[in-house]
This record gives C-alpha cells, sequence and structure tokens, in this order.
C-alpha cells in the first residue's frame, strides 16, 4: 500500500494552456528529479499573462490543497531582470514562481512570509537555460527539488521578505449608497467575480430577493436579483450573490454573465440598490 | 514498489472546463482526505450544464475504468432542492453526483443499482458550505471518504432507487423507411453521435458503400456514404458509422460534421437510405 | 513511502483534445493493465490531424520526460492500411503509436531505432475492436502491457526499422541574403516556431537590436527585432528569437504574432535582414 501520506505534494498553476507541450514538460522535469512527488494542476487555463487573475485563483484555492510546494507562473516580463523567487509562509506553505506580486495575495492568505529566497541564479537550473521557458528550466527544477526534501535556503540568495512586489489591488469604493468594485476574474461559466467580499451586501443593505442595477463601465446598465444560488431566480435572470470564495460575484443562471455584461478582468462595475420589485 | 492494485480509484467527469481553479480544487480536496486515491480525470469539457451530454460520455466511458468510485457533476440546478446521491451499482462502481438523470444512463450500464443514499446534508461535507460550489464542499468529499473505505450507509439517508430521477432519452424512430434520432453529442472533431446504436444501419438495409441523404432538423441535406471508418470515404465525404461507443455517428474525413450539418446536441435527424452509388 | 523511481511511466501525446472523454478513456484503459504506471499526459491539444505539429512537440519534449513508453496519436488514416508500430529507440525509450511519420522526429531525437514491431495485429488489443479509435482498443493496451515489463518482442511482428515511414520536412532555404523557413506550430500565446534552428540567425549576420522584415507567405510584412527574450522589444513589438526549443521563432511581446501575421502551420515566411535601427 503507498504511504501517500508521505507523499510529497507540488501544485502547478500557469497561464500556459493545454494545447501545447508546455504543461506536460513541467510534470517530466518534476519525475525525473523528484519521482515520488504528487503533482496537482491547479489550472493552466489562466488568460494568458493576466497576472491579476492567476493570483485570485491561488490565493482562493490554495487553503484546499494538502500542504506541500505550490508553482504558479503567469510571467510577462520573463527573460528580464524580475526576480525569480520561493518563499515560504507562515502556515508552512511553500510558493515558487516569479516576483512580480502573482504570489502576493497566496502569501496574505497564508499568514505571511517566514523566508524569502532570490533563485533566479538557482544551483537547480537546468542547461542550457532558456531565457523564454523558466516554468521548465528554473521554477519546476527548483520546486522538484524543494518537494524532495533539500532546504528551502539552498535554493538561491537569502531576499528580504519586505522588497517582494505586491499585486495593487483596487479596492471596493462605496459612493452615494453604490459600490464600485473591479472584476477580477471571468470563469468558464461566466460568472463575474468581483474584487468585493459578499459582506458588502449587507453594507449596500441589500437582501436576497431584492433588486440592484448593474453598470459595467462600458456596457449598458442591467437589473439583477440579489440571491443565494442560481436557481433561486428564473433561467436568464442575471444575479448577484456571494461566490464560492465569498467574494461578491455576477451570474446569469444558465446563462453567460460575462458575455451579457461584456465586462472583462480589470474593468469595473457599479452596483446600485433599487429596494425590492 | 506501489502496490498499485490496492490503489483506490476515483473518477471524475464535470462541465467546469480547465479555464479556471474548479477541477484542480477537486483534486485538492481529494488529495487531503484520501490521499491514497488515484484520481482520473475522464472528461471536464462537457458543454455547460449539458446533463444528456455529460450522462452518454459517462456511460460509455465506465466500462474502461477501473472500478472505483466515479463522481460526475453537470449540475445546472445547484443550490435547489434537487437531491445529491451516492449509488451503489451491481456490478460493485460507486456512483457520485446530483440526482438530475446524469448518473441514470451509467447506473443502466452498471446493471441497476443496488444501494442508494442521499448525500445532501452528509457528515462529510466541508464547511462553510458553498450553495454554488457543491464540487467542492458535497461531492469530492463524500467521494475521497468513500475511497477511502467508509461504507457507503455512512455517507447520508438511505434513498429509495425507485424514486432516483432518470434521463428522458428519445429513442430513435422509424419512419417510411427512414430512421429519426437525436444528436447525443458532438465531440472535438465535429463527430456527431446519434442516439441509436449502429445496429440500426442495418434495420434501414444500409450496407458499407451505400448512400444515405442526412437531413438535419435546420440545416441543408447532405448526401453521406455507409463506411466503417474515416478513411473509407475521400477527404471531405459525410460518413455515416458505427462509433467506439458501437452508437450511429456521423462523421466528415478530415474534416468537421458537426459544422457542416450545423447541428448541435439535442436536435433530430433524419437518416433515408438512397442505395448504392 | 512510494518507490517512485521504480513506477513506470507512459507519456501520452493526442489530437484528442479535453472536451470529450477520449483521453480519460486512455488514462482507465492503462490503469486497469497497470495500475503501477504513472501517466504523463504530455499534450491533448495538437490541432486535430497536424501530423508535423505532433512530430514536433514530441521530439522537442522527449528529453524532458523520464525514460519510458511514450505514447503518441495524431491519426488521420486510423481504420485504414497504416501500420501501427512499437519502436525501441537507441536511448532505451518505447514509442507507440500510428507509423505516419509522427514518431519519426522522436525517433532521431532518440538517437535512432533498435527494434521495430508492428502491432496492429498486438495480442493486447482490446476485443471488441474499433475502427475508429485505436487509442483505446491499441495503443493505450499495448503501451501499458510494455511499461508493466513485457518484452516489446511480444507486442507484435517484427518490422524492419528501414520501412518506418519518414516525416517530410521542408529544410529552410537560404536565398539573396535572405531564410525562407516553413511555420511548424503556433502555440497557445501565439508563439510562432519555423522549421529551422536558431543558428540560422548567425548565418543571416544578424545579432540582438538588428531588424528583419518577416514577409508570410499570404499576410501583410512587418518589421521584427532580433531579441533575446519578448521583454527586450516593447509591448506590441514583433520579435525574432530562439526558443526554448533552440528553434528560430516569431512573437509578439504581450501580443499574439500568428494572429498578427496571420500564418498557419505548414505555411512559409521569409526573414529579410534590414540592418541596425
Amino acid at each position: 500500500m503507498v504511504d501517500a501520506a508521505a507523499q510529497p505534494v507540488i501544485t502547478l498553476l500557469t497561464d500556459y494552456g493545454l494545447a501545447d507541450g508546455f504543461v506536460g514538460v513541467l510534470h517530466g522535469v518534476i519525475a525525473r528529479i523528484c519521482p515520488a512527488a504528487r503533482v496537482i494542476d491547479l489550472s493552466h487555463g489562466i488568460a494568458p499573462q493576466d497576472v491579476g487573475a492567476g493570483a485570485a485563483v491561488l490565493a482562493q484555492a490554495l487553503q484546499y490543497m494538502p500542504v506541500g510546494v505550490h508553482v504558479a507562473i503567469v510571467d510577462p516580463t520573463v527573460g528580464s531582470e524580475r526576480r525569480a523567487v520561493a518563499l515560504r509562509t507562515a502556515d508552512g506553505r511553500t510558493l515558487v514562481g516569479p516576483d512580480n506580486g502573482l504570489l502576493w495575495p497566496a502569501v496574505e492568505a497564508s499568514g505571511g512570509v517566514e523566508r524569502a529566497v532570490e533563485i533566479s541564479r538557482s544551483r537547480w537550473r537546468l542547461e542550457p537555460f532558456a531565457a523564454t521557458f523558466h516554468g521548465r528550466d528554473l521554477f519546476a527544477p527548483v520546486a522538484a527539488h524543494l518537494a524532495g526534501g533539500e532546504g528551502i535556503e539552498r535554493a538561491g540568495e537569502p531576499l528580504d521578505p519586505e522588497r517582494l512586489v505586491r499585486l495593487s489591488v483596487r479596492h471596493p469604493q462605496h459612493e452615494d449608497g453604490s459600490l464600485l468594485a473591479t472584476v477580477v476574474h471571468t470563469d468558464h461559466f461566466g460568472n463575474v467575480q468581483l474584487g468585493a467580499g459578499g459582506g458588502e451586501l449587507s453594507v449596500l443593505g441589500v437582501r436576497p430577493g431584492d433588486l440592484l442595477c448593474v453598470e459595467p463601465e462600458a456596457g449598458t446598465p442591467q437589473t439583477a436579483t440579489c440571491a443565494r444560488a442560481f436557481s433561486d431566480v428564473p433561467p436568464g435572470t442575471l444575479l448577484v450573490f456571494e461566490d464560492s470564495a465569498r467574494r461578491l460575484a455576477l451570474a446569469v443562471n444558465r446563462g453567460n454573465a460575462a458575455a451579457s455584461l461584456r465586462v472583462r478582468s480589470g474593468e469595473r462595475v457599479r452596483l446600485r440598490p433599487k429596494g425590492r420589485p
């Protein structure tokens, strides 16, 4: 019987997509260095180079992952002077990726950084080292060595955690009884996650069944119903709800809210209560 | 050496897509509860909320899977009063998912239900419990506990199998020597699977090489050749064949039949023999 | 603790996509025959029936995979008289797939063939045997038996390696100081890999910072900058670089070169040096 509890875990989150061999190559590199590791693909479908969406997906998923080595790669400035890092968090996880803000929300969700290491010139880099595929030549081998039991301090040079790049997040704003929030992420179903907690609804004084006016930055305003789940409203109806990450979100029951509202990540949406129907 | 034969198997089929972290989170939840489980992704690309297509893919694939716990989630009414169930089949498999018909063809392919349990309020639910992500908070943890050896009766409340929701299927109809069948599923290659067995061709009196008129509900009629494999006809040619699930299907050699015929799942297609060319 | 080093490895590369259950069925078939095998999905996103792109992805990724059984299926003539083969390479790998050229670049990258076996009528085929899904009924079971330790000579009939189908590749041509090369593959980011080594740039006398005119067969000529990495040029700028497979490639920093140039695999592109800016 496998002593699976003893198996180290590596999770992978990238914007590589699955059309090419990039993700398979990460798995191969890891399997060659640390064959005992169990690799979980958290997601490879982050929109290309959307650091904010990748950061949100990682931070929200991490609590559901076994404690292990968590690699994240959304890296529009690969090959530049941006740092690459390995971080030990307060709750015992190890994060590996570019130092461009991608890891920051996960750090905050993990109780902060206890130890940071700059790994750009790690002894575990593969050679020849390609300027455009650090996932293969840097992040995967470093993660595999760490999963295999090597100490994080051996991964590179010590780095003051205060110097880590933090993701700038636009916080929700209350204005004249309305809420202005940023689209963090739109998912496969067209559900739109906003950069605001579900609790903002009660701040607005809105309860299930109430109506709101949803005003996208560049689309047509629509009426939404405050609800608990998709099926609380008729098919085709826009709803505002607290999603499974406890964030404020927009959806259309059996439809696609992102398409209907024509919103994309980074854009802003205003929610204005309209009272009971 | 891994005693792999002793490893419990969990298979996953959903309409979650791979763009987000949803599927990765299922893997993480399972790995935390039952690290010994081997997880096989049967498919996460079922068209959003297409219960019929998900049911067909599951039922046709199951015989090729090791006996284990088989989770299926295509769940347009998540958060409503629809039941969630765990089922033990006559051939020893365990099915877990919403009770909306999705599991029914798999039940039939597995010799019927021996035991059914309503799991909506299972002791193994994760808390806080989200109304919109039962995959994470209900189905994955229940599957992981069952894979770990817990008895199915501990998963929830007993349910009379007679009360399970059955998928309504439109059976093929013979009319005036033609066959009217429903599109069950169109695949990645544009091959169109119909809700009829391959044996219907001989009922129509059609043999390899014969021509048929293919009349989609809403598209233009086209001529197809009865064949055994794609390459039996010239590139660009429409063919009617028995597919690998022994179902009647339409394809275009080196082309895309679904696009050419403009058909989608749930629509009907009439096949009318035209004799030898 | 898992003695993971003893785990046999099977890698899979197909054009099946992930929308259907095809890939999950391959995993299930393998797990039933050789439960100890670790399966790595190299890619299932090869463009449907693009044998050349599949061959390139396989050959370039193989060196990063553990030595094992490597299955590749891009098979437009499945069901015809094309051979199916298992090959033992000089560096100890086993390749399994259709004999249509798909495996050939991987063979060359692996030091050549030591032993070839025609497996079309292998004793390990599943029955009933479908004419249109050899992945399930032939390639996966043969790979699983080989991973489980069976000798390759038992997989079928001996085949003279000289009879293997070789992929015809259009080599790059130098004409009047310009380079004419074929598009091998366009990836998820829109990066365009050409059928020419990165060394061709120095043959052209081009150094980082130099400008080139890029002339697609059917698109509008554009100016590109020779660079080492995406971020060496401003966002939106076309660059020519040596990619991570050491091939000549085109990209747009934070953009999509394939879309911008309107090129597809198999088309030709001319690169003409323009000197320093």
